[in-house]
């Protein structure tokens, strides 16, 4: 997968194709930030309208160039562009940047550009990242085939952007704050090189500490999630994801031609992957400063620091929200607290300082508290008050970490300095120092957290399954599928339905379909106790909106008589429905049983999703459910369950007991198996299933076949 | 309420009490503020230990002032406070700013201080800002009688904040952008003048155009409810109000010595009040930029411009989050797009103008989109790409947002430009212009949905009742409340919960209470149809968990065999518990009948709170509620019920018809007609309340009762 990637990120030598000196020009920009970055390997211009461009010369052609190309960087208008793919192929180049725009967004036309371009490329091994791109920049190797505004410095962060504009925004925001990469790739309309392939080459590269992606949207997931957890496993990945809702996406559709699978699949997919997702792009920068500048940690007590109340407060607040706590802090430093700050101090965490703390005080607090085994990160906020100076009192912290980080102690340290005309200076000095500043608390705190976010994400990580495990009797359902299917039909009948999910060892009630009132009756007399009747028929899929339910039938005689009944009743109100007769199933006598919804549906990305939550008629208003993709274990199920809110009661309460967890639990697993291996089955839907402390039991379900798509 | 108020606001003369000249000591930091800031009147010096400072005449005391002083700055040691008010108030001075701090914070000596303090200036009228707070500021008339580090411009915000150091924080920020303000007051320790008093001055002064409230925390609910609703009806009330979990409340405790109430009740009280909460200090950053720079308006449908599609995305996630809408751009104003952009254009919104627009498209789109009846707002987003000057880009919206002004379209125009050290002149050009510009597209939409929510808070405080109507029948109710208090009791039973239930119009089923098993057997006969059977017993309170609860018994022989076997069920688990006897019920057979609860209780600062919620014996677990204060009007009651989830389910669905909305509005609002008139009830609960589309009924009920607090 990630073949002939070094050629991108480690080029020996580079050619600019459609090299330019127009001012503001794509190609005049990219050839001022190749000069400029000190790449240390030849650069080779090729442009046919200029011999020379900026006292260099220039080729006419791919063909005149007289020495290997590792990298192409291709800046020419689209029509030329898979000619160009070609000549750099059959010259032996294994990796071009093509920032040409102009294709997918241009109809047809733009389109067959694309594939021929595509084409050319795979026929000889070459790898493309674009079209419709910013480029490549490797800080690392003095490398920046981008026409970029400027030029990031080296840090340890590899950022991959599907948005070309926000690549601009992250680098001009970084170079403020003094902040490195790795790594920044512009993935642009990813007709070739897309995340999978820079989350795999990222996974390994030494360089990289962290992957920070901004995605609009996936085409295909399989070699994603493969690639993701990869990644994951190795360093932190952080996503923010847009196109949260149908707006959005569309918004994020009409530039990129991406179909994006439903938000919320994204979310199971993200968390499956071990990734971290972000909701904005101020989140998405915090996240950057702190994994740049801060050491992995997975504790959640921090200690606050302030020269006010209120910010303190303010920080409080965030951090509980954020479910963090605040630090106990142990006796010895709640001496040496005493010993330092005037005899009105807070006596607690947050720690106020009272207004007119002098600068060396922030050193002596900060150092008793990185003393602290109990706490896991410390807070500094300052508010700008005149009785203290802003810059003096960061130059005393800014001392005391760097004496911490020379011993050795690795416990991070987060500063604000709140305001902005007074404490810019302050702020700038914690940039140079390579200490986490942020504007605010909220902001300073969410650094905080984002780095036991992180460590809670690799545990879960460590708990996903390697594969499905072997069928049940899977043979049998596909059986009855496959003959259903060359019926012409769409939707299983309740008696391949049960087949269906006894084969998966999902308990159903005993159940007969028949054909009349008096087969009816004597299905009943088989069963013995209560049955439900229900009527059959393939047009109507809500039955009990249409008195075609009946519960709680005792004898045959009164299942006959309420079998007439019903028809009568449903060819008054629906007389064109096709009746195929009923179905008469054992009565479920579980007064106290929860009523649930498990379900699977096919996610247009990722594939198979398994859906649970609350069930019963309202159970759209209810809206309680948590979404998984396959395959599930038991521990995968259980979380699944636990976030939605019919969780808590299944525990039990008062007088009612627990429900039997692990006989949910398999459901959803066995679910799980049940899409992998029948792909034919297209959406399933069990609701109510009815849970309590001896079981579980499915009550009603409907399956939706048709022919599996090929991705 | 706000006589003397305007001794600090418009002072003739102000005298510093403790001027200095240490330098960084609030008394020299005070006297510099009150000389540079530029008051036409004359400022008075006192100050024992000085005789001249900065050139100015300094006065031993108050005594020897030679002119009549109509505000004072104390900064004094706290033991002289109290001494230096009451020769204040001897020489006609009625307002105070006291500085110092160490009253509250320093135990039973400060407090007394405090109290001493306060009575001598009750004893002459004066009103007393403080003490332990930063002062106030007045740009308008040139007076800055605080510590703060700087002097705000005249603008058209009123600033309140219970924090010191949000005071500078505020500040600091704003003075970076050149927000103005009208008045600035730190509140500290609100030894006298507080929110209420805050709140009515700033209702009343024709300078102030929007306030902004710091809070942590009130102590009293009743002054500040109606002023918070006056204030609000005349102009927008933002609060950010901190302290929302118990850890925050703690912190802001232990700095301010504030009660504060739930913050569940604060939500419902700044609700009812009209006012908008933040939750954030970005947010209320970007409140007061909002709110500084932009014209009321109700409309939620923006137009968003890019140069960059990821901006655009971003911008429309957050802003369908917020519940706002994009616009529907007229067929007109896509005839000018078409004209001004490269085909490429997105053709909707967001108006995605592709990276490489010159500067003067921007002003040529948002002039287009000005002019677009169907628009309500207009964001502009730019990220730095090298292609375009980000700078050119501001001067062109600049110059077409000053002519749109100049021709009255009050259309409001937000900006967003992305980065940092690129866009940081820009930034600088908008704030110049008085144009709002924010640092995210996140922000930059908070920022429009700011200016609607204040809109639609106003419609709902239009709604909000006078006050309580008359009583039903308050006087029997009233009569069993006081003879079970004489009797020492602190629930009321069965049968005194359904007069008093009752006598407010609130349903219940027909029930007796009993002494015996015989007794109840003659009671279940009197009924008629199925009846329950409950024991009634002062220290059983959960009835179901301990067996004490029958359902649906038919005949008096059964009830009579139940009650004999419920006691010897009930003296087997709990052989300590006095029973009383039973109480026979009346079944309420209403099988689809949803289980709510309601009730009421005192919450410590806003009084009664009248509760609405899924009922049922997992409540706590169901977490589904809403809270109001009293008095509720069938209005509130409803608009307080829609703000939980099974309001949706209340309203039908599939075969299930709607429950009988108006006659929970009718128990509601009894409830809080109760709260008022009978305060001995210290708390109600009845759980279940059934509702069906035939009505309500209270199945379970329990009354707290108590002396009453006075406040």
């Amino acid at each position: 997968m990630t073949q002939n990637f070094s050629a991108f990120v480690e080029p020996g030598s580079v050619a600019l194709i459609g090299a330019s000196d127009k001012s503001g020009s794509v190609g005049a920009l990219t050839l001022r930030n190749l000069e400029q970055a000190g790449f240390a390997g030849p650069i080779f211009l090729v442009n046919p309208r200029h011999a020379q461009l900026n006292g260099h010369r220039v080729y006419p052609d791919i063909q005149s160039l007289p020495a290997h190309v590792d990298l192409a960087v291709v800046a020419t208008p689209p029509d030329q562009v898979p000619g160009i793919i070609r000549d750099l192929g059959s010259a032996g180049t294994k990796a071009a940047v093509v920032l040409t725009a102009g294709f997918g967004e241009f109809g047809e036309r733009g389109k067959a550009l694309q594939r021929e371009m595509v084409e050319a490329a795979r026929s000889y091994g070459l790898r493309i990242v674009g079209p419709n791109c910013v480029g490549v920049i490797v800080p690392g190797i003095g490398l920046n085939a981008s026409f970029a505004q400027s030029m990031p410095a080296k840090g340890e962060i590899g950022f991959v952007s599907q948005s070309g504009a926000l690549v601009t925004v992250v680098l001009d925001w970084a170079q403020a704050r003094d902040i490195g990469f790795s790594q920044i790739i512009s993935l642009g309309d990813m007709a070739d090189f897309d995340f999978a392939d820079a989350l795999a080459y990222l996974a390994d590269d030494s360089s990289t500490g962290a992957i920070v992606l901004y995605m609009e949207g996936l085409l295909e997931s399989r070699r994603f999630m493969a690639a993701a957890q990869a990644a994951s496993r190795r360093k932190p990945v952080i996503v923010l994801k847009v196109g949260r809702h149908a707006e959005g996406a569309k918004a994020a559709h009409s530039h990129t031609g991406a179909l994006a699978g439903s938000d919320m699949v994204y979310d199971a997919a993200f968390r499956r992957a071990g990734m971290l997702r972000v909701e904005s792009l101020p989140e998405l920068f915090d996240a950057i400063e702190t994994l740049a500048l801060t050491s992995p940690s997975s504790g959640n007590r921090l200690a606050i620091m302030t020269n006010g109340g209120g910010p303190g407060v303010i920080a409080t607040d965030a951090l509980i929200t954020a479910r963090g706590a605040l630090a106990d802090l142990s006796p010895a430093t709640m001496a040496s607290l005493d010993q330092i700050l005037p005899k009105t101090w807070s006596h607690g965490d947050p720690i106020d300082m009272i207004g007119d703390s002098p600068p060396e005080d922030y050193a002596k607090v900060l150092e008793a508290l990185l003393r602290d085994e109990a706490i896991d990160g410390v807070l500094v906020l300052h508010a700008p008050t005149a009785l203290a100076d802003p810059k003096e009192a960061a130059r005393s912290v800014i001392g005391c970490v760097q004496a911490a980080r020379a011993a050795g102690i690795t416990r991070n340290v987060f500063t604000a300095w709140l305001g902005e005309r007074l404490v810019a200076p302050a702020r700038q000095l914690f940039n140079d120092a390579h200490i986490p500043t942020y504007e605010t608390p909220e902001d300073a705190v969410a650094g905080f957290v984002d780095r036991w976010r992180y460590a809670q994400s690799q545990s879960l990580l460590a708990a996903a399954p390697a594969s499905a495990s072997a069928s049940v009797d899977g043979k049998a359902a596909s059986a009855c599928i496959e003959k259903a299917i060359a019926a012409g039909r769409s939707w299983l009948d309740a008696d391949e339905v049960s087949r269906v999910l006894q084969a998966y060892e999902i308990p159903v009630l005993r159940s007969y379909s028949v054909a009349d009132p008096d087969a009816a009756a004597s299905a009943a007399a088989q069963i013995g106790g209560p049955v439900a009747l229900k009527i059959r028929s393939q047009q109507l899929t809500h039955k009990s909106d249409v008195g075609g339910v009946a519960l709680n039938l005792r004898g045959a005689d009164r299942v006959r008589e309420e079998a007439v009944a019903m028809l009568a009743r449903i060819r008054a109100v629906k007389p064109n429905a096709v009746i195929d007769g009923f179905l008469v199933q054992e009565m479920a006598y579980r007064p106290d049983a929860f009523e649930l919804i498990v379900g699977m549906s096919i996610d247009a990305v990722f594939g198979p999703v398994v859906l649970f939550g609350q069930g019963g008629t309202a159970v759209e208003l209810i809206a309680d459910s948590s979404l998984e993709l396959t395959p599930l274990t038991a521990e995968i199920a259980r979380a699944q369950m636990a976030r939605t809110r019919v969780w808590r009661l299944l525990q039990g309460y008062r007088e009612k007991p627990a429900a039997d967890i692990d006989a949910i639990a398999n459901v959803l697993t066995a679910i799980g198996r049940l899409a992998t291996e029948l792909p034919a089955i297209r959406e399933l839907d069990i609701n109510p299933l009815l849970a309590d402390h001896r079981g579980v039991v499915a009550i009603d379900a409907r399956i939706l076949i048709g022919a599996p798509t090929i991705k």
